[in-house]
């Protein structure tokens, strides 16, 4: 294989309503560029982004067949003359969910490019140069080297798979909301995002407290590094939350939000936060919040959201990782011709907590 | 009159569901504490608090009968022995939203006695101690001295009440999110509340965008200090909302809504933020807000709240008033007895900006 590779082939999905039935394709990769590296892809995890946009819940798919897949580890195959500098053919590499951005403005230059104006998706999209992009479940990405990651050798390839988007996905609010010694972090949900979220937000070096509804989930939390975990089923639970006199002696410095779903109490979380602290959310449900004015008076906290990370952010995190020993509990590995029934894993959240695929069409 | 004042007599209502129909009542007074000071009240601004407390918005009344109102101006009758190194007999005070904390934690402690879990309200609220509070559409009021603010002798005391809810409110976010020389800040909504919230952020050094679905308010935001006007009702509005280049070449570095509604677009004015940037309301309509998870992902923005300010915050904001001559525009200065059409225009928003009652009780 070579620069020259000009098509992959991949599973992918046409109709949101059979969003488990995948049919194999072959597509057209983008037309390869100085800065292109070429993957061929040997891993792939399966996020909760695929089952959003498969099954419509994000919206109609933007292109007639829809590739999915944005954790993406394999063999590099290709480098332009321009990446040769950070690139080489043979070692490991991966993509996450953004394969474009403009470059060129003020947010890009300010390693911002996840939120770049311009910025295209791995995956249900079509980038600037009218490229279709398609995603991770197939043979072969190409991608600008701004998006693109050496695996650090310390990790193997199927671990780091999940990390290049869940891990980024939590690991760059939690760093810019300040998360390291001293401080008290909580974290809403022990799924796919939640339990890379403890093990980063320990690393850091704070104090976390996970919240689960699910309290069979407390052993995982805990070994994973959370020191207190809470069941958000017990109505009073926000009393306990906390550390100290009565466990009300110390208000929360960040709360990530790793639930995918819109019913998470928002008017008992956001009361634990420091006056003018912020609760991020990462889960993206399909149905909006609703959140009562009321909710911020008590301490003047904020309620937002957050987009990947930059490709800085992604290397100290992969550094992070392969020095801590931070990784995925990967439910199963899976061959990539049974997408179909990961997806259907995560759509019903029997995952414990990620699917990764196995390539197999090559 | 003297520090033996027990007893004042108000205007309250009794019935939500009759909310401008205020009967004239006697009520007692708080005990009197040594840090106490007592305001015989000449003026008292009508915010639409009142509006949302005496019409049921917010909730059932939480006594038979209250007595709205908490911009309050009058003169000072009795100081406490602690409170003499700052308050005079015959002097000219104020009173807003908030009349007692625990004065103790650390919010009290660090000039944070807004966020103060032991927080009260000025009316619609029992104190710590047990006495039912009530508001300013009444002859006398008495708070702890940390709730109390003389008035600049530059400003009318007319001019001053509604400073001390309206302005307070507005003041506190713009000074906590940066609001200065080189930002650029927008304002959503031109009432009571954003015709301070332009004047304040234009003293305070900032740009200043004024958002509002009522064109006709264009003159009076420009003529307050206002460097641009875009009306919302032209669905297109965030596209000219910024400066320089394509009218998009500037992000906003704060936003602060003045609305009273849940309706306001916020998928359209959360992008309009730099990365990470935060839009508060102070609006606090009586349905709760509606947010899509994507309306942050664009940039890592957030939504939250305020609640009114410290007393350094507010004795700064009074100095600055009376310096830049920040004042509001009154609709008209209304007799007291008149308090329930006062009510009626805010709850019809025919107020242009903020009704005034003068007392007329004694």
């Amino acid at each position: 294989m070579s620069a020259e590779q000009t098509h992959a082939r991949g599973y992918g999905i046409s109709d949101t309503s059979k969003y488990t039935e995948f049919t194999v394709k072959e597509f057209k990769l983008k037309t390869p560029g100085p800065r292109d590296v070429t993957i061929a892809i040997e891993y792939c995890g399966v996020c909760g982004s695929d089952m959003h946009t498969v099954s419509g819940g994000w919206g109609p798919l933007k292109n007639d067949w829809v590739c999915p897949g944005h954790e993406i580890v394999g063999k590099v195959i290709a480098v332009g003359p321009e990446a040769a500098d950070e690139f080489k053919i043979g070692s490991i590499a991966g993509v996450g969910a953004q394969v474009e951005s403009c470059l060129e403005c003020e947010r890009c230059k300010g390693d911002n490019e996840n939120y770049c104006p311009e910025q295209h998706d791995t995956y249900n999209d079509t980038n600037a140069a009218g490229d279709v992009l398609q995603g991770g479940y197939s043979t072969h990405i190409r991608a600008d080297k701004r998006f693109v990651f050496n695996i650090p050798s310390a990790i193997a390839p199927q671990d780091a798979a999940p990390i290049l988007c869940a891990g980024i996905t939590v690991y760059s609010p939690l760093k810019r909301n300040g998360t390291g010694p001293g401080k008290l972090v909580g974290i809403v949900g022990m799924g796919g995002l939640g339990h890379f979220a403890v093990q980063f937000a320990k690393a850091l070096g704070a104090q976390v407290v996970l919240f689960s509804h699910s309290p069979g989930k407390a052993s995982d939390a805990l070994r994973l590094g959370a020191d207190k975990f809470i069941a958000t089923g017990d109505k009073d639970f926000a009393k306990t939350a906390g550390f100290g006199a009565a466990n009300k002696g110390r208000e929360f410095d960040f709360i990530l939000s790793c639930a995918d779903s819109n019913a998470i109490p928002l008017d008992q979380f956001l009361p634990l936060l420091k006056v003018g602290g912020r609760m991020t959310t990462v889960g993206l449900p399909d149905q909006p919040f609703s959140i009562a004015g009321f909710a911020f008076a008590g301490n003047s906290a904020a309620f937002g959201g957050s987009h990947l990370g930059s490709k800085k952010e992604m290397l100290e995190m992969l550094d992070l990782a392969a020095e801590k020993n931070i990784k995925p509990i990967i439910h199963e590995v899976l061959p990539m011709s049974r997408a179909g029934d990961a997806i259907e894993g995560v759509a019903k959240n029997t995952v414990r907590y990620r699917y990764v695929l196995k390539q197999d069409l090559v």
